[in-house]
């Protein structure tokens, strides 16, 4: 790892809600890795634009992928990207509709993507499947050369970044304690059910274990 | 309803993979009333932000909230937003890496961003607070001057926007059917969990229905 820390500029730094913010750069990395899909915002002719999709880690690096006739990866080598990664942990009541809430953890990097060619982009690739489901990628039909021209693969570092996040029960004003109001946590979690086997699979063909053992979080 | 289909304009229109996308407003109110989570893409001085917040409908509009202190939302009344709510439904694993894929609903909202005031604003929130956990509002310690104008509400209708989803298992090259490789679906769901009550709540006081009741989906 580059550091301990992330790096606090006028970008990541969190004015608001000071305790709800952290740059420690190993929580980064587990929140990062406890869910596969980010959401990206580009900047295209001055216009916002977002878009969800998979996101994998790589030592202090974050990367994701898409088709490389999509607008936003094209438009997007070179060019100031943000990128948000969240779990939502779930609903926070209290006795006032201003101190409700949300549990969640959040990591929001800023940076310049790069575009991987070459080998580093097939390495790339092999890694996000291996990351995700660890081994499969030896046991798919090979990448051709025509899939992986129409892949691209974009990374940045993990270093102009931000953790916000907000944990455990409501924190109401002290006077409204003595209110009737049921307060509480309602948690929200993604989780991963039971595995749908593809009906043209081959007759006799294993489970693998990167399947049986999958899990989020 | 303005009409059945939301707008198609160069921001909302999917060229790439259009069995993928729709413009069914129905549809696209589904999946937003589905999650209270979103994201929000703003540019300022040119460069993308994103930040994960609450969303709520109320007819044809989508609303979201936040400290009137944030420099997003400072910076969004009148602004160029984009919006984005997203359900992962799953991992598909198909016999190459390249048609492997996510399940997912997603919706897309292109606009300006509109600050509301006064009743208005105070009708919205307390619509958030309905929409999300019914009859609550009333149940609540009022929000008082200070507490209102600390919040800030934004709202756009939801208008020029799509939606972008895939289901179903994997669909792989004809000859890689032949492939002694598992092929599936890990299905992904969010959920919420049992309550937690804050210890601090008063003795005897009933479990309200809507958080008895509460469901994501």
């Amino acid at each position: 790892m580059t550091n301990n820390d992330l790096r606090v500029t006028d970008k990541t730094r969190l004015i608001r809600a000071p305790e709800r913010a952290s740059y420690d750069r190993k929580l980064a990395y587990e929140i990062i890795d406890s869910t596969p899909m980010c959401h990206v915002s580009y900047v295209i002719d001055g216009d916002p634009y977002i878009t969800p999709t998979f996101q994998w880690r790589q030592g202090d690096d974050i990367y994701w992928h898409g088709s490389s006739a999509s607008r936003f990866l094209r438009n997007a080598a070179g060019a100031n990207v943000a990128l948000n990664v969240m779990l939502f942990d779930g609903l926070v009541l209290a006795r006032s509709a201003y101190h409700s809430s949300a549990n969640f953890r959040s990591v929001t990097v800023f940076g310049r993507a790069v575009q991987l060619e070459g080998d580093e982009k097939l390495a790339a690739l092999q890694q996000f499947v291996d990351v995700l489901t660890p081994g499969r990628w030896e046991t798919l039909r090979p990448m051709n050369d025509q899939e992986i021209k129409a892949t691209t693969v974009l990374s940045m570092p993990i270093d102009e970044a931000s953790v916000k996040l907000r944990t455990g029960g409501p924190i109401d004003d002290d006077e409204d304690y003595e209110l009737p109001i049921w307060a509480g946590v309602i948690p929200v979690a993604q989780t991963a059910g039971e595995f749908a086997p593809d009906e043209r699979n081959l007759p006799g063909i294993d489970v693998p274990d990167h399947v049986r053992r999958f899990n989020l979080g």
